[in-house]
């Protein structure tokens, strides 16, 4: 294969290779089915809360309900919790928080969706005050999928308790797990993680909870996960999830650090007059937003990828729809949503290859606003 | 690790190495978001569909979901369906459709389950007899997991929809795919599937459905899956699904054929002085079941577990309950439950070992019943 120049790792990151071979020869050995009385069966069981506590990192007073994926991390919090008065949310949510709304609004909940500043962190006031005693759940987005503005969830979860201590705080985390140092409130009831978006494997996901906090299971069975989450688990999936969250942890700041040089040669690099940057400054280093205003951001995709070149257009879980949700809450500038290209990074990610996409992003949205014909 | 004889493949078998290898290898270059719309992204995607349609084998008019395990699959058909009047099943259920069952119970709907013959078959006609015209589901296991017995699933599927054109047929096909030759009937309107009982990985399962069946989503989010099941694709998983069972599927008779070999040196070679053996003649080859009739199964396991065989007593899933709801249900003899014992195989199983597990099983039950000391 030609080198390539992965930039949308907020859409999922290329497997640490080394871990997964570690992982598969662990699995390969320890196979047995962890409900099992015999053995083996009771060391893969140990493993497994080994694996479940290395996820929780310095979090204290929580536990880990192994998923397979951050939506079903969502939707388990979602159809378990939200069953009367109001839900409040963002506008800023990922679809697997959105749509699960949507569906429980079907069963006649209201649901109150908070605004969001320029730049898409949620508008905190507007926030609060769609929370009244009749609130039984409020979920806000960790790190924004599309634009990496962070909403400072201890912060908003403490808040909000403040306000309606009886209702239940989710976050989905998935784009800030293993990138941001965060500590979780104790009134962060509940926090979705997943594996693939920091080189672990699509297919496992997590619910960090509350330790006391009892969790309606919403995968019904042989009563795995003491009861909450049904299904044999995925331990190879498992394994590999605590070793590369585990390495992200140690290195979170100086990895943080890392990117926020990768994003400042993006939004410094690219060219003033054909782009907008949309992400805020204070937000993730791991992803820059921008639109090319006037151009359409699908088709620079093309060009770059034509070059070697892998940029995000927006969530890739939505990227089959028009446009973005999300964005065009806080502008309706048709221009500058339909030019919208997401720039992500990961660890991996070098200086000289995004100084290099920045050199060719600019060359091709000149080529293609007719400002230069070769 | 010292050698071990595995002989509970019906809870989870060993992953194939050799193809566990080429997937990890093929996910380690092929990791692009599946819903992307770059070249990447588009191939993972062409490759998802290349996938599904080997997990179909020779069924047509069929169509596949992605799931994350047996239970999902199970709970996807089950919740999907099952929304008035009343729904028809067998004693013989796995936990995945036992509590789901139980669910959709507490919300009204009534629950018919059918009685079984001795050795665990569906008695068919008690079958027939709860089904009516307000019947919205009936769901038969294809291969009972605890005894093997086998429900011949199209000739019911076929009496069931003369019985009520309108209702939805369910097989959880767990214990039968790639196992036993089956090319569904065009009334098995869902069938529930798992990677880890065949080679693959824990984590994988789906749910294959007639083509033009609209299976309500379970999991909501992104869309993926045509809308069905939201949550990027766990691509590693299903490479090696659709890998394990084209080699499954090429070799099902000859497989069978040396499974009938290994069931018949257990039952031929147990102590009948000892054992009674549970599993019908016609049952699955892959699964025997047998009781240690007066002594407890557990005690047995322990002891073979210390010598590195491993043989279960009776669904994993549920191996923390006192004994089985499957047995039990029909018989009511308290010496033969407690003394079940499961010794279930996989085409990596060879005679030799099988051999000396049933003279290790008959030494440790005579030792266990007091009739010898050493």
């Amino acid at each position: 294969m030609d080198k390539i120049i992965y930039l949308d790792n907020a859409a999922t990151t290329k497997p640490d290779v080394k871990k997964l071979e570690l992982a598969t020869k662990y699995y390969e050995e320890n196979y047995f089915n962890p409900s099992s009385l015999y053995r083996g069966g009771r060391k893969v069981s140990c493993d497994i809360s080994l694996f479940k506590s290395a996820l929780l990192g310095k979090n204290r007073f929580k536990k880990v309900i192994l998923t397979s994926c951050g939506t079903e991390s969502d939707n388990t919090a979602i159809f378990g919790f939200c069953k009367r008065g109001n839900v409040v949310s963002t506008m800023g949510e990922h679809s697997a928080i959105y749509n699960s709304l949507m569906k429980i609004k079907e069963k006649g909940i209201e649901i109150r969706l908070a605004k969001l500043t320029k730049g898409g962190a949620v508008d905190q006031e507007d926030l609060y005050s769609k929370i009244d005693k009749d609130t039984c759940f409020v979920s806000v987005v960790h790190v924004n999928n599309e634009t990496g503005a962070i909403n400072p969830i201890n912060l908003i979860a403490d808040r909000v308790k403040e306000i309606n201590p009886s209702c239940i705080f989710h976050s989905d985390g998935v784009q800030a797990y293993g990138k941001i140092e965060c500590v979780l409130s104790e009134n962060v009831d509940l926090y979705s993680v997943s594996a693939h978006k920091i080189g672990g494997l699509k297919g496992t996901g997590a619910l960090i909870c509350k330790e006391k906090l009892n969790v309606p299971p919403y995968i019904i069975g042989g009563g795995q996960e003491g009861g909450v989450r049904s299904g044999t688990e995925n331990v190879l999936g498992l394994k590999l999830f605590a070793d590369v969250y585990t390495e992200r942890l140690e290195k979170i700041n100086s990895n943080y650090e890392k990117m926020r040089r990768l994003k400042e040669i993006v939004t410094s690099g690219i060219n003033k007059d054909l782009f907008t940057v949309i992400s805020p400054d204070n937000g993730s280093s791991y992803i820059v937003s921008a639109s090319a205003v006037g151009l359409r951001g699908a088709v620079l995709q093309n060009m770059l990828d034509d070059e070697g070149i892998i940029v995000g257009t927006g969530s890739a879980c939505s990227s089959k729809k028009p446009f973005s949700r999300i964005i065009s809450s806080f502008t309706k500038n048709q221009n500058l949503l339909n030019g919208v290209i997401r720039i992500s990074f990961s660890p991996d990610t070098n200086e000289e290859d995004v100084k290099y996409a920045v050199e060719r992003l600019n060359f091709n949205a000149l080529k293609l606003s007719g400002k230069i014909n070769k």
